[in-house]
């Protein structure tokens, strides 16, 4: 069998058409039609047709030296690894023209140069990772290109969007895309996520975003702020959603017009820093009833732990001894809402007043995900508690403050 | 000074007006203008008026025996600590009058029997009173009321509620209910929401419910479902969002108009049942990027791990070993989705195939705080694993299935 052939293949006693991909792991790979892939014993797999799969070597593509340059930075995920379609699998011979093949539209808007500073899933993303991506993110900016695009697996996608809002200061669009469905199920939303990523690699902005598809219609698309997003449904194209705050602007589509919102930061605002410290040892729980204190006691070693509590940042009276351990240890705990929505306020009730005596930092209307990633910089960069506690309750990247009504 | 004096007092150098509630902790507990409770030094504390705080007794409430009956039962919380407006603070002297005294309407729908199982701040509940709360709903269901509500402090409200949709099965309505402003703020919620949720316990609904505000307007209470409900903000007073399903339904103020959605479980389908075996070593757990796997192995000898992941329902590779010696030990582990909304899926990418090989459950389009509590009562009544994976991936309370699009 080769990469390519059209199969039957036998499933739960059902029987599938698909793709043959690979062998892996003693199991035959196939991409069904439906556009996912299955593992099956080999034996159960048979050619359909005689026709063989063609590989022809794919064309150079001709790239317009006159349009603006512009970055695209591969990291991995559906976005990408559905670009090569002989194999489905992901390559890391990534290069510009793998993403124009399958995009063939961005070729009109800029010229690309393309960098794959990793070709993970992104539930594996690392702090180490971050750090080579803010190093590959700076570098570009300085080489001087227009804008930047990040390709990411939607999973982790809005962790590394706020990491890379601490660890990089930018003139110039930093834009994170991914795709919740692969190029090659009829639902796709790679080709107007790919796009509508590019025209905003393009507009005004200067700050790190994420462009995704604002609804399940094929029409718009959200800019959102990398500190403020967040992925809130499993499957849909438009599951990601700003939180706390309304997105930066839209990009329309086909049309490709960008909006900006008043409240986006603007193209040559900031000057290019990069800061890549990271603090590792943090941590981040989410308190549920009855949470046993030994949970907040197995984080002794962190120098950090974001607590996402109930409400307006509480968790039971009997964990609060073990907070306090914790933050007289040094471990700097700050308390953000499961909420996820709203404005952590830990002066209202008695728990909350407990919980400050015990030292915590009230983490604002942080998301869990945005402060946990805020609390590891600030904790590369800063020891003393009160500086820390500053920086964590100081707005430094829109991750904080403005809270408008309308941000459920 | 007495409480219930009008008083002057200074806070982070700031005058304030007031009202004395009581002395605790040495400090001076004073309900503000603006309704928040703060604890200041009793010297900076100053009485405003020379009108003395009056303590008239009150008056004994005519119930009108004619009508309906319904149980009222309390467990504290904004919505019932805040009844009491001499003091401000939770009173276990709770009687029906009590609440009928804060929300005068009430007597014109029911007659009220009154029942304080628990005086809680609701982040402080637990199992052992969940076991209370259920043997308190399940006795008042046998004595013939035509429906329960259930005061709760909103932190955990959506716990217990989901709870009791496990603990009891029930012919009539039971309907939890909270406030999340108390009586004396001007936006309190608590009249509507109290009001409403009489109109839902008198109403076809025959299962465990939430009602509260459907938008920031006082014209509609939504009836949500005890296993799909979550707060969705801190503070405001439509925090109450059903998630993966539409709510059951509604109820129009003031008309108190209730229209149940054709997916209700209508009044009378079920017989009263109680079975209130929890197993207690339970815990739940959100992955997030560079996790170390020494978190998942914390919860080595609990009996069930809720895991809420990534996408799909995906942790890192570097966490799989650890998840599947937990597994293999006998840890019964079920994957959600910290997306919140959508299904978990782990047999679309390697991870997530990784992950069902290492022994986990998919916990379907499960709340991952419902599967939580649903994962305690399976494992209060099954110890085999087949048993315990069919039992969590079948919808017993209406905790799963029928995912609608429209659920974000």
């Amino acid at each position: 069998m080769n990469s390519g052939d059209k199969v039957f293949c036998t499933y739960a006693d059902t029987r599938l058409k698909g793709t043959y991909i690979t062998e892996r792991d003693g199991k035959a790979v196939i991409k069904l039609d439906s556009g996912y892939n299955i593992g099956v014993e080999p034996a159960l797999v048979e050619k359909s047709e005689s026709v063989p799969a063609k590989h022809p070597e794919p064309k150079k593509i001709e790239q317009n030296e006159k349009l603006s340059k512009l970055s695209i930075i591969s990291t991995g995920g559906t976005i990408a690894s559905k670009i090569d379609y002989r194999t489905g699998a992901v390559t890391s011979q990534f290069e510009a023209d793998d993403i124009i093949r399958a995009i063939p539209g961005l070729k009109d808007i800029a010229f690309f140069n393309a960098h794959v500073p990793a070709t993970i899933l992104s539930e594996n993303m690392t702090p180490t990772i971050w750090r080579t991506l803010a190093k590959t993110i700076y570098d570009e900016i300085n080489s001087g290109v227009e804008g930047i695009i990040v390709t990411h697996g939607t999973d982790t996608l809005a962790y590394s969007a706020a990491a890379m809002s601490f660890m990089v200061e930018t003139p110039v669009p930093v834009i994170f895309v991914g795709s919740q469905r692969s190029a090659d199920r009829p639902s796709s939303d790679n080709v107007m996520n790919g796009m509508c990523s590019a025209a905003a690699a393009k507009s005004d902005l200067g700050e790190v975003a994420v462009v995704m598809h604002a609804t399940t219609n094929d029409d718009t698309c959200a800019i959102h702020r990398g500190t403020r997003v967040r992925k809130m449904h499993t499957s849909r194209r438009d599951a990601f959603r700003s939180v706390n705050t309304p997105p930066l602007g839209k990009v329309d589509y086909p049309s490709l017009d960008v909006k900006l919102d008043s409240h986006a930061v603007r193209r040559g605002t900031n000057e290019p820093v990069l800061n890549d410290k990271l603090e590792e040892k943090v941590g981040l729980i989410y308190f549920y009833p009855g949470m046993a204190p030994e949970i907040i006691r197995a984080h002794d070693r962190y120098k950090g732990l974001i607590i996402a509590g109930t409400g307006l940042g509480h968790t039971s009276s009997a964990c609060i001894d073990s907070i306090r351990e914790l933050c007289e240890n040094g471990t700097e705990i700050v308390m953000t809402s499961q909420c996820l929505n709203g404005r952590v306020c830990d002066r209202v009730y008695d728990t909350g007043r407990d919980l400050l005596a015990a030292g915590i930092i009230e983490g604002e209307d942080m998301l869990p995900e945005a402060a946990f990633v805020k609390l590891m910089w600030v904790l590369g960069q800063e020891n003393d508690h009160d500086r820390i506690k500053e920086l964590m309750q100081t707005n430094l990247r829109g991750e904080t403050g403005g809270c408008t009504p309308h941000g459920l």
